[in-house]
């Protein structure tokens, strides 16, 4: 579906199995467990309400991006502590949206999900 | 780079242009204005977070993906409103991430971090 | 220690007590359950946040209050599921504080609000 | 209509005041600005969440109270910053609640609603 948000997953799943203390963020992340990663996820979309709030009267659209993009890597490692992933996420997006025809089509050409 | 949130940026935005009064849940969560959609995205986040915990006691796991379908579609609801999109979300996480076609193949060779 | 929160207290407690189907919102939130208040809880706080955005930018401070009033009532709510209430928090924050000596005097001598 | 909390307004004005590089905590969160405190309130929000997930399941209760504490101190410093107080709160509440001197009594004989 995503090649990119695939490869994040791949690259989240690495570091966790690599275990902490070679200056991962996402094994530091995960070697603090759960709770850590909940905070975490609460304070990047605290800053993502900020960060809208800021672009919305004039401030930097792009820093609104970065803290977005923040929200959902930390969305993502937390999956991964739960043994889901991104493309779980981007399945039911999916099948709410109907949207199918055109990835049907992608998949039929031997795109993996 | 990823066609399905792709299409979901292009279904959000002719909701948007579309306007009200359609029953469109977009056009309507948008006539609201910015506030109330970042109130949405407050409460989902909350909702993920709830939804993670319940995951990591042995509840639903696929309730913990809806929660983040949640949270990641109403935050490109609010992207759209301030003219940027999942798209600049995606390459924001591949600019940091250092993937790209290029290195797409080193990283499936299992380039380290 | 607040004579008001410890009166909201004991109203929360009481329609707790009297459970739902009167009309009470305090008894129809309980009655959704925890995640249900704890869902509330986030969306109050993302309001705190735009509504604080808001008064930065010249908008109304007092909408700033209400949303904070918001904020702590549906937490009063929260505690008392829990078995718990303002009481504790408020002690809390005095041990934290090590205020305890000056506004005992205080009281005796009958400081108003 | 509480000592602590009108005293502990009065610390947080007072470390305001007196700026940072003291070493006090309050002064350095507001020499960060808004945004930083901001983000603090989201964050202790999330940890309010998890700690009464966890509470709920046989956790520490007192855990969660901590977290309350932890918010409404953040809401606080964050009133301050914006010319309010948790007077201001609590006055509000009491509006909401129409709970005041002379009402107190009815509140105490058990009134309803």
């Amino acid at each position: 579906m995503s090649e990119l948000l695939r490869e994040l997953d791949a690259v989240i799943a690495a570091r966790r199995a690599a275990g902490d203390g070679q200056g991962s963020y996402v094994a530091s992340l995960c070697a603090n467990g759960l709770d850590h990663i909940l905070k975490k996820v609460a304070e990047e979309c605290g800053e993502t309400l900020v960060a809208a709030k800021n672009a919305a009267t004039g401030g930097d659209r792009d820093a609104l991006v970065r803290e977005v993009a923040d929200l959902w890597f930390h969305c993502m490692v937390m999956l991964a502590t739960l043994d889901r992933s991104s493309a779980d996420v981007l399945r039911e997006l999916q099948r709410r949206s109907g949207l199918s025809g055109i990835e049907e089509k992608a998949a039929r050409h031997g795109a993996p999900d």
